[in-house]
């Protein structure tokens, strides 16, 4: 009845069992009249067995040669699944990403998908056929073999829908769909039906164990539909698209993030142009910057705070090490290991009034002090003691959703 | 001083420890002013773990999927063996056989290599990179990936070197060289230095240890040297080439076939045009026959007996007993599975007269009984009861070569 793109990650293909069941999952689709493209990552553990192979023999491998390791992770599981659908008795044929015609930048290991040639990808839909895709793959204008960095395959999946106009894009994973928390944490966590792409981008951390922010992007950006489902339970899962339907539900998700540090410039002499200063020369490092706080100027002098993830820290740190002191500030640098972010995501609740107070107010009640708080269109975070988070998810869970 | 191509097999990169080995040999002839190409195999039993993969999910995959499969296997060593070569500091880049221009007919899993495109190989060469080759793979026409078969891997590396006018083509394994009779058998064996095409593919019953007859037949047919070495002895090799240096050995070596079953037609009607129909229906079922005899016909009557490897025996069997009752033919036919074929190979024996006498002579002073005799212009052929196989090639060893 259409086209159907599918999208299975590592653990959905992880032994020749679960290899079936995606088979079955596949072949049913078929049946029902639908052209079938699936996508599919490294079985299981394959892409670690890989790289340890590779540090055997050289810790700083080239990324080219890297690339070329582990691109065998997918063709592996193509022809595997095309294997099992041959068993079954269906028309199949699988198709590394180069035959899939995924053409990339020059980026190895991290590379962007330029475009896809589909002329094969469709001539072998118009023959019926269900075709396999090795994700996270596809060759530079050199013909050398390009991966497309974490999550690649979830990107390869979206590509080929938005390339080919596919109906909808379902990602199959090991969880059934997105939580308004996340469900080891909080026991009252529901899953949601529907959610707009730029609230699934807020909901990252969450989302992040369910689908890239990279391919949330393309989905919104060529308004692909997107569907996350399991591929072990047979339930509904969330459809991601651009306007969801009205829930009663304002709130769609609580979030937590611990990879968080605090840095804060103190005593900055207040003179214009100084933001720019710091921010530009962190970006110049690629330190990527999230919540930036700024303190009202007192006797001309100011404290600055943002937040980096763990891994940019000492680089943000040198950076402002050296900075500083061409500027002529002699300022006092902190920082704060120990918080997390925590955030409630919903869009439109900047129309609804006292939605960040009843935030406050329900942290409050619990006891937990607010560092820092930053709002967005569509969210509301704040910093608070990593100690607290976990209550704090709990006790916005339960004023908001439940 | 000149292009080496370099062929390593799936012993000779088995682990982190060979294949830094063979990085070792690979940049010791690059630093002797050598341009370098690398052929490579999968590594030891990664091809028997890719079958046993899919024999879990299909006990009979299509071949185009089994091709796709496989080729993961060199493409995983041409990765790892880049890597080490890359952590010696040397210049090197890796090429699956489609990147390095690999292009065969339709047959999968037993493709003819159709041409070599060698633009990039060339240009990687010209820039001084040592190249790693996938061996034993390429794409056909439907750009799919197809596997050479058996020995494919020597078959990539002579075809390297035909394409390229390579100076020599090394096959590196784990014996050192092509020996006058199987060294695990006699004692006394001795490392042939030359050896011609013609006595190599003769040999082939020691040689396809060594090397396929494919790419010996390839070798010949494009003239280009071949040397067979160890990856773990630095000691010299065996030369096969078109003319070898004259050594005082007439014969080169004793060999042992016990892969031959002896098929008996008895009382065949002694009519024209009879052989010619039994071989053609052998052939069309793509039987093939080695050693044929037939008697002098007497009363009109005569039997004919030829040779057939195990694995096609039934089915030589099965087309006999479906052709003869269409020629009004009722013979009987039997079958010895307990046959060795035992030969002596060497160019020039046709010339000497006495070698055949000589042969006849050793074996029957070992008391060794004759069953059938087959001379061809480098070799004579015996069979002989199984049992006395090993004690025959002693025997002519002794006599020819000791």
């Amino acid at each position: 009845m259409g086209l159907m793109v599918q999208k299975f990650g590592g653990t959905s293909v992880r032994d020749a069992d679960r290899i079936r069941n995606v088979a079955n999952i596949i072949t049913e689709t078929y049946k029902n009249n639908n052209d079938v493209i699936v996508v599919v990552s490294a079985q299981g553990d394959t892409t670690d067995d890989l790289l340890s192979k590779a540090a055997e023999i050289n810790d700083n491998p080239s990324k080219r040669e890297l690339d070329m390791l582990l691109a065998t992770g997918e063709q592996i599981t193509i022809s595997l699944l095309a294997m099992a659908i041959e068993k079954m008795g269906f028309p199949v044929v699988s198709m590394t990403g180069w035959q899939a015609g995924f053409l990339t930048d020059r980026t190895h290991t991290n590379a962007r998908i330029r475009r896809i040639d589909t002329e094969r990808l469709k001539s072998e839909v118009e023959k019926r056929k269900i075709v396999i895709v090795a994700g996270f793959q596809g060759i530079n204008r050199n013909d050398d073999i390009t991966t497309l960095g974490r999550g690649g395959s979830d990107t390869s999946a979206v590509a080929i829908a938005a390339a080919l106009n596919a109906d909808v894009c379902q990602i199959y994973t090991d969880v059934d769909g997105v939580y308004t928390a996340d469900p080891r944490l909080v026991k009252n966590a529901k899953k949601l039906g529907e959610i707009t792409f730029n609230e699934m981008l807020e909901l990252s951390s969450l989302g992040a164990q369910v689908l890239s922010n990279r391919s949330v992007e393309m989905a919104k950006k060529y308004n692909i539909k997107l569907e996350v489902l399991s591929s072990l339970k047979q339930v509904p899962g969330t459809l991601v698209k651009e306007v969801a339907k009205m829930e009663k539900m304002l709130i769609k998700g609580i979030t937590k993030d611990n990879d968080c540090v605090r840095i804060t410039v103190k005593d900055v002499n207040n003179v214009p142009g100084i933001a720019f200063k710091i921010f530009s020369t962190l970006g110049a490092k690629k330190v990527n910057v999230d919540i930036i706080v700024q303190t009202a100027a007192r006797d001309n002098k100011m404290d600055m705070s943002f937040t980096v993830t763990h891994s940019v820290v000492e680089t943000a740190l040198a950076a402002l090490d050296e900075l500083l002191p061409t500027l002529g500030i002699e300022a006092h640098i902190t920082r704060d290991d120990n918080l997390s972010k925590v955030s409630i995501v919903g869009a439109g609740m900047q129309s609804h009034a006292g939605v960040a107070a009843k935030m406050f107010e329900a942290l409050g009640e619990s006891g937990i002090n607010i560092q820092t708080i930053s709002t967005s269109e569509i969210k509301i975070s704040v910093l608070i003691d990593q100690k607290d988070a976990d209550r704090a998810v709990t006790a916005l869970h339960a004023a908001f959703i439940e």
